[in-house]
């Protein structure tokens, strides 16, 4: 009943840089924080397979809906790797998942898992997934793909 | 197969005051503020129904889960009130809904459900919703939990 | 020697809504969140001073440089209001006070200076001040500038 | 008559990770989030000269005034290092300069200077710097105090 650590292999990741006003009255990373980690993960698996002007095109990326699960607290200092890879891939919609593992406990802290999809800012709709970013992620993921 | 606002009362609200750091490149609010907005939000509705000094009692909630649907993009100076309620009472855990409305288009911009869960900060494990709590969210939802 | 309250009258003032992650793991507001309190003034009073689209314009006021005190901590809950006034105007660049009060204690808990400069979008270059702008501050002020 | 860029030997600096939502509505780094760069900054030279637990203790340095001047603007995936060095030891207060630097093209973005001072946390004052403190910062800085 509880929910699982997603078992997968992730291609991508990168190191959190853990700012001290990242941490709440609790002592420990404020759950908003957690978001800007997913982000900066986010950021790494685009630089993987989308060109690096890619937030200047007509049809962007957009997050649609997120699910992030909380395990257990991230504390100053703790050594946190975000991992990222693409689970689906749709015609206008993909699914990113998530997770940042504590290099020091192997523990997964906390995951996520994001629709985002492709819109158009021209005419403000949702669009196809740019066929060369498709083949970007299909063979990044290495089939890995549901 | 679009996610459908949620339909539903709600006792608990707040106006959200947007902060113009809120903002990212693209010239609306960035993903991460809200959540920042849901916990405003979250807190106004523990102001009901929770004491003023639940934070310093050895059992406390903590957002164990959280899901949120994006809408539409909030803009700088968009009038935005964060309605929270609580949908679902179990032993350990409760479930909060919420849903910010731009007050002006009537609008449900966003929307999330977080599952929360007592945590005895003593022992380190998940304990019992204390009574009144209970009490107080039953009375303050008027019969509206499923 | 220790810094002393600006002593003046300001007639520009927002009420602050504190965020529970503006604080730290010190259980006050963390020093990063004062300067979102500043903007929040300064925002305020570009309300009553600027046109409403005065971001959109070619020529718009940034910040040059800022020097902040802290006197007392902030705690969640407290009652803040954020008072700015501009305290000098040049040619092309113009000052703001700012200090933030807690309205229980009576008490500033602190206060900043911050200089402006216009700049011009498509030069690049210091620019002057609009010369409606600059005569809405003074109207604003009532002859209270340096 | 503009300010000039701090000109000495920084003997710790630190490679800031910039995230997407430091960004504001102008493209580029809001000025609020230059401050949670110079706190990393800090913090890292903080372990250079305290001990690793120096915020438990009893006596802490606190923030007492932040000087910033702001050069020019930080974008998206700018390699930018911060530099800090303790430019003036006395009693109970300490002096830190900083600045940013963009390794790409040398320049310096922004800088500031922060008057710190240690804080007894039981009796709520100001207090000595602790003597090996003052000795690490000493070595650390190979005399370059003023």
């Amino acid at each position: 009943m509880e929910p699982q650590a997603i078992d997968a292999t992730f291609y991508s990741q990168i190191d959190i840089q853990i700012r001290f006003n990242d941490l709440d009255a609790y002592r420990h990373v404020n759950n908003n924080s957690y978001f800007s980690y997913y982000d900066l993960g986010k950021d790494e698996y685009f630089r993987e397979v989308f060109p690096s002007d890619f937030r200047l095109q007509t049809v962007v990326p957009i997050i649609a809906n997120i699910k992030a699960d909380f395990f257990s607290p991230i504390f100053y200092g703790d050594p946190i790797v975000m991992q990222t890879r693409c689970s689906r891939l749709g015609n206008k919609s993909f699914t990113l998942q998530q997770r940042a593992v504590n290099t020091k406990t192997g523990r997964v802290v906390c995951q996520s898992e994001t629709i985002m999809v492709f819109f158009d800012v021209a005419t403000q709709k949702s669009a196809q997934i740019p066929e060369q970013y498709r083949k970007n992620i299909i063979a990044f993921e290495r089939g890995q793909l549901d």
